[in-house]
């Protein structure tokens, strides 16, 4: 990720920024707030503003529940408390902003989440950055053969370096032609003086869905953790897992109490559906269990299996 | 509004906060932040939290459209033309958090807007506060004749005292009853030592209307202005316009010049039909108008007329 | 429940139409549509309108994930496979609408799930009719000793009659003095002609929080299926939780390969923490394990065993 | 727009469907239900499923004000009222479900209509399909020197050939290469046996953004009639108000009455910022009104003025 000197020269104004407030702060997060953490070849994410912290969290639950919390002795008591029993509405309390650069085929996975307000660099005002998303080549993995979404075996050799041609050369052929339609370069300086460019708003059709684009996210921490839990898993494809995984730790500076009770009860949790409660009843008595009779599909028996580490599988 | 001791306690404890940040900061609502302001008789609205001002719209606005705005030389001016063209999205990019007292029947007016994020008391975990609204002598209005939600001529004498009394009475006698059946003072005390208390989620149910709850409030700014504009409005109940009316002034110190535009695009703004808009063109060329020609019914014809302090209204 | 003659014409009206459409019926729902299934003493819930069935759902799913999903053999495996791997977006695209006449204590709990629509009936305008929610003799439970929002032992004998009797009197002398404020009673007549009465929007304060209003409901089907998981569970409040079941059985008439999903893998499933699932590995291979050694704090421990029927719970 | 034929079979399968409901229908939507309505070159619209018409926002305004309503005489003097005074609630009471096929540019403007459920195919699972938008000649507009985000003159002769050729050939150089990447064709059959594809969730960025997608959209009438407003309007980009077009055509045959009230309080409606009223009041007095004494910038003074279609613009 290469900033420009603009970019940098932004960060370093809003790093320097030094207010008093009355409001609540979170001291680790205030360390890397406005900071552009490198995410894939040119992206990043940037915590930009935030709202609230932990103890925000504890102080809208004591207003809801009134004395009957105070028997709760610790906030993190509390905050277990609440994460354990689903309880929603006190983790809507502390909001966060975020900056992001990433790939458009990437920001439509992303934008799938309604429950955020976004703001995102408009292509039929300005002229897009000429910067492409090509993966790393530990990173060129074949369809996987069991798995419809999934990503199987690495391509390496010959086929992989066709792949990293062809997706630059096609960028990059692209973009070109992008500036050819617009009659305009990237750094805002006319092609040919006699002719008028295409429209913005037409000529963005051209790009290839690598292409960068960034937008203004921002969202509550419940509706974060919501998307945390689906993209930092190990189902969510790399390129938008790298993100979470990098927001991830920004939560943990931010709300350390809540991001701890987060991993216990939900990240690392399971979640076993009624049948399946039955098969793990039996094994916990010393009973023997078969597929057979559990009333599982194959696939939901080797589920239940692998989320406890039980050698039970069957093929 | 009388606040408890611990009240003024924890007021005064938050106040005293004095962190760093390099978060933007608004200093005039800075100044009022975590203060008790009275509404109604035991009423108060408090702002809690904040996060953003008046930048925080231009900033957003510009990652969207780019070098486009740059040409729109200040920030009032981007801000005006963001609210004069119904932009909404920069205006999410702000986020406030309340606390609020209000009456129940008020309450249940306020939470109908949705977008908002709240912890409210619970009546299930806690007992609810001996207080109740009773209207003030200026308050005490008939029903209009001719508006069926609105509110007529002020009743007085015997019958606003016998109003009064029935209003007092009744809230006082349910609310020793609810304290009967829970078997419990609002302090805490028990009342009969032999005897258990009926659940609180159950004796709730006892009472009145007019019972004071609370709760934590948080929403954007575009939300806020939506709020603000149903009511603040002259046509919004008189016990809900109060709180908006508190709640504009914060937006007023918070962000000072989209209040301006809000004033000028929504408050003080006429929305004209299709059809009203040929009658406005037909009076400005000079040309006579009637009712009649018009097309509009004489509700809307009225509704026309009063919008503009034209006189041609109709009986 | 009694009806009112109004009433009982409306539905026979509304079942009696017979309109021919290429729309996905629900044959089953057909048959209750409109019907009011009666609620506590004197609500009801109708289901007056829908849209789609479960083969809406595999259709859109089939629509996301193209051939992708042919491999899927039937309708019930892949709507199994979108419960279990918590796909949310094709369960919204069912739709529903409910008529619900239920008590405002309990409405205040319903309308804190916002992802719906709703009109209700408005106590600005109109009346709103003389009945109130008064418990059952088997509901009157005590305040519950270890649970702050809990129930307890049944009240019985003479508490149990003086809470019922505080109860009934206590609604009644509101109403009649709602009745005598507004000058006018229940059905539309003016007591006494000589005076106005106080607006409608003033006078509603004094009722008690067990008056019924009733209104239209609409909401997708994951919604509702939300909105029913924490509502019709054994710990959400009775009066609320007899509304969620009459509702989980039209759910049942509606989609019900969907609802067959979500009693396995929702209502009767459960959730185990990463500190849990350790717990259950070392009891499913047969060591011991304890309590002091899991991790897990005594009320953890408690509801880890109390979800599995195991013995080992501690007191 | 081509159908594939088993499009065309699910067409006509779906429109021979004759249930029977005892829900309301609307006769004249029934008509074209399921139907392709073309848009632009390779998309489509189509209306796939719908619950309420008219009388179901009328139903549900009646059990908000009760008896309140029963003063107002016809369904359409309600409707005109509700839409007039800017309720909203009422029309979420209906609700329709869209199939629609369009370029992913444009997708990626009608996503950010948040209030809405989508399933849009998934080029994770599935190849898609080798269409992309070219554009007609007369609508190659370069772009607007005075509006940044509008087109300007038409671009012709060999400068438009040049444009059309670049993206033809940029979108099908990118596809071949997307299937020679997964090294499988879009109609299923793979090209190398002795190699594996590159997995489909990377292959896809390859593609440009005038690539077709396609998508279940289910939204309410309060919702759509708010896209409509932004995207049928004349400052919406092309490509997508024509897709606006098409389904404000479907929303006449669904809910007629609602559909002319929205034309004459919307889409024909004025908007007076509370200097513009001033100006106006003037005009309509016969005074002479000057952009200097006005308080209102150039840009405003014009956008008044044009709004009314008065002549008082200045340059």
């Amino acid at each position: 990720m290469k900033l420009t000197f603009e970019q940098k020269k932004e960060i370093l104004d809003q790093q320097s920024q030094k207010n008093t407030t009355k409001r609540v702060t979170s001291v680790e997060l205030e360390k890397i707030l406005y900071d552009a953490i490198p995410v894939l070849d040119h992206g990043f994410v940037r915590v930009i503003d935030y709202m609230g912290d932990d103890t925000s969290i504890v102080q809208s639950a004591r207003v809801s529940y009134g004395k009957g919390t105070k028997k709760v002795s610790t906030d993190e008591g509390l905050i277990k408390y609440l994460m354990r029993h689903w309880h929603s509405t006190p983790f809507e309390m502390c909001e966060i902003k975020y900056h992001v650069k990433l790939p458009i085929f990437i920001a439509r996975q992303w934008i799938r989440h309604r429950t955020a307000n976004v703001n995102e660099y408009s292509a039929r005002y300005s002229i897009l950055d000429k910067e492409f998303y090509i993966p790393a080549k530990d990173q060129l993995s074949a369809q996987s053969t069991s798995n419809r979404q999934g990503r199987g075996d690495l391509i390496t050799g010959e086929q992989a370096d066709e792949v990293l041609k062809i997706l630059k050369d096609d960028a990059t052929r692209t973009y070109d032609n992008y500036e050819k339609m617009l009659n305009e370069r990237f750094d805002g300086s006319t092609i040919d003086q006699d002719k008028s460019g295409l429209a913005r708003e037409l000529a963005r059709m051209n790009l290839t869905l690598n292409s960068y684009t960034q937008w203004y996210w921002k969202t509550d921490l419940l509706n974060l953790l919501n998307f945390l839990f689906l993209r930092a898993d190990s189902h969510a494809q790399y390129e938008i897992r790298v993100y979470a995984e990098a927001m991830l730790d920004t939560v943990k500076k931010w709300v350390p109490i809540t991001h701890a009770a987060f991993l216990d009860y939900r990240v690392g949790a399971v979640h076993v559906s009624a049948k399946g409660k039955k098969v793990i009843q039996q094994m916990a008595k010393g009973e023997s269990v078969s597929h057979e009779k559990s009333g599982l599909s194959k696939r939901e028996w080797n589920e239940l299996m692998v989320s406890f580490d039980f050698k039970e599988k069957i093929v």
